[in-house]
């Protein structure tokens, strides 16, 4: 019997957790963050009570402001054939990012973006149950030519065709079941930025330090970019905590101009920094070219923000970036992370995912590990970012054993979180936060 | 007495105009749109009245969202002292900018920064009628140092520096009076884009321009970027229609990839089109350069949908774009628009504003003028465009004289729209809506 039912509802909901309250998530451009989920169901009216979940990460206020951005996509999701859309999910995304009057509000940035992203990847989620597997996998199943019909190549071609895109996922093609099974059977490489919040003291940052290399992590983060001696001092409390054997990579959140990340990197590079992250503007390409250059051989790294594949484009084109951070609910959803994933394939660049936040590392795993079955196929220098906050709000939440992600193998993006969290914490009415007045 | 007035409320009213009905306004990326404004009044307690009136411009659906990101700014604005605001305004819409939460919207882009914007805007006119002047005069009259206090130079420092700055706008004020003068005698140059939409036939395309030059424009523009043909045929025609010494610039906005924009571009270039407008991304910092290197002597301009000065910055320092095309509602308001004309007098770039839609005419008409008042000091190459649309529902329209921008001299930024016009075109229940069902 064909499959008649159709999407009936987005329902969206303005979740946050008052992380704040423990400098949790702390850093020099987000002091106080209220991590927080605008979060998105698709409802259909399928026998099985089928349904799509998916979020947009906030640090809190203007949560809303991106709840209603996802509620205004109700009219061009709800009514459409839940079997048409996971027969097309590229058309799909192409049908929301290509609006001639929504587009306005970006182009394909900010606001609009994030919301046209989480409702795509409640359409994956949705897809991914529907076929009855978890999301990397679903995806790693797919042909070359089915995951090239997800992409939107417009204003790639000068750097990644569709032949390109092929070419790249015909040469992963042998062997992508042995990688899945390596998958399963040991995870995906993480790291943690749990010991390194900038609110931290130096002795919870030496104690979480210890405890991330015992259970098993070779990369741990600071947090940097507020003060100069300070970060010295944490810099060299790290290293003295983990030895000379694990990767201690600093994140700067944006903070510096051009010159000024130079000069502090260079103050900090006895230590061995592995990688410096989102040394200035998101936005400044050359910026983190003329950073590159000098600070090598400490690597650079962004992508949190970076609002989409034309930016990323010219990261790689310009050799701005020895790392590319994609992160799930930044840009368009997971076709225009696919974009990004093939164009770092194309430059040979490694994708090590940002993650923490709100269900971040729940969903970014399954590109992650996407990646290594069809993509790059290697795990060389590739890790995961790992946090471990809010976790047990998730109905399938990242699992960490021996400092890796264990594969998932629940249907959809393990994203779907507990109805007992989504009441709680609802924003501003939730339990959690009437009592907090 | 001292002014202890305050601002009391932040009203926002969602405005939308059925111009997709006459294809007025439309090109190869926004074929139907509805022009529309997410309007923005700042209500004080001052004895006089005072308000201030700004917009964010989208063309249609989305204006909602829009408004809301607005409204989302209220507590940031409401209860605080007028007299403060319009002592620092630097300050005000820094204060907005770097909101530690509010910033993971964009950074500095999309729908949270086109919100900010038209917020910093407003509080502009505030100021402006506060002081009795037009915005472009309150800005021409303002010393180098008030000036460069406005700007966030963050990001910007390997590019403009605060000293550099001061010795831009210092090397301009001999002739300051002299240039005002100047401007209230013969006011500024304009072009039009009255005759080049896609959806006009051959005929409208002919008649237009050639009542375009007979009213004194000496630059007329056409939408191109749908069909090839099509585009050549409209450019002889409209070639044949103005003659040899009327400047024709092309708009693709956004159609193309990179190779396929250069190829597009010789197949007019027999026609001598003056610049090509948006011919790929905004976002695509080294595909303009690219493009800009093969289509010479063709100039290459941008800037409508460019999300903030950190992407202008960038498209300076790679010599990307012969023309910097600042828009009045795009960016972060005034304060980033400041930066933006220094940035472009830095590289020595003409600046030529985009304008139309919906009030972009009257507001950015203020920068053009201060920036000949005061920055760049000249009018060389520079023009603002004119669309002859919507420009009665304000209370201080635009006036063009033989294809010049008469200076405005009412106190404010000439954004304020007619109480009558924000009934009828109020969106959904306002009666030209309620009319069409």
């Amino acid at each position: 019997m064909p499959d008649s039912s159709r999407i009936i509802a987005l329902d969206v909901h303005d979740v946050r957790f008052p992380t704040s309250e423990h400098l949790d998530g702390s850093d020099a451009m987000n002091p106080e963050p209220d991590y927080s989920a605008a979060y998105v169901v698709l409802r259909t009216d399928a026998p099985d009570g089928l349904e799509g979940h998916a979020l947009a990460f906030t640090t809190g206020r203007g949560n809303d402001v991106q709840a209603n951005a996802i509620a205004a996509l109700t009219p061009y999701v709800v009514g459409r054939a839940v079997a048409e859309v996971c027969a097309d999910l590229g058309g799909f995304a192409r049908s929301l990012v290509h609006d001639p009057q929504l587009r306005w509000l970006g182009p394909e940035k900010g606001v609009i973006h994030m919301a046209t992203g989480a409702v795509v990847n409640a359409a994956w989620d949705l897809a991914a149950k529907r076929a009855g597997k978890p999301v990397w996998r679903f995806l790693g199943e797919m042909s070359p030519e089915e995951l090239v019909g997800q992409v939107d190549f417009r204003w790639l071609s000068d750097a990644l065709s569709a032949d390109d895109a092929l070419d790249i996922l015909r040469r992963a093609q042998p062997g992508r079941q042995e990688r899945i099974e390596l998958l399963l059977a040991r995870g995906y490489p993480a790291y943690t930025t749990s010991p390194g919040w900038l609110g931290y003291s130096d002795e919870k940052l030496t104690r979480l330090a210890r405890v991330a290399v015992a259970e098993g992590f070779t990369q741990i983060k600071l947090k940097v970019g507020a003060a100069l001696e300070d970060d010295v001092r944490r810099m060299k409390t790290a290293r003295a905590a983990v030895g000379d054997d694990v990767r201690i990579a600093v994140d700067a959140n944006q903070r510096w101009d051009v010159q000024p990340a130079i000069d502090w990197m260079r103050q900090l590079a006895s230590y061995h920094p592995y990688w410096i992250e989102e040394p200035t503007s998101p936005d400044d390409i050359m910026g983190h070219a003329a950073i590159r250059r000098a600070v090598q051989p400490i690597k650079v790294a962004t992508g949190e923000h970076v609002a989409n594949r034309v930016v990323f484009k010219q990261l790689l084109q310009t050799h701005a970036v020895d790392i590319v951070q994609i992160d799930a609910a930044r840009v368009g959803g997971i076709n225009e992370n696919i974009a990004i994933l093939l164009l770092a394939a194309k430059f040979g660049v490694p994708v090590c995912p940002h993650a923490g936040g709100v269900g971040l590392c729940e969903m970014v795993q399954h590109l992650a590990m996407f990646d290594y079955v069809a993509v790059s196929a290697t795990l060389q220098d590739r890790v995961i970012e790992y946090v471990d906050h809010l976790h047990e709000h998730f109905v399938d939440p990242v699992r960490i054993r021996d400092g890796r992600y264990a594969a998932p193998t629940l249907p959809g993006l393990s994203a779907q979180m507990r109805p007992a969290s989504l009441a709680e914490y609802a924003y501003p009415d939730g339990p959690a936060w009437a009592a907090r007045g």
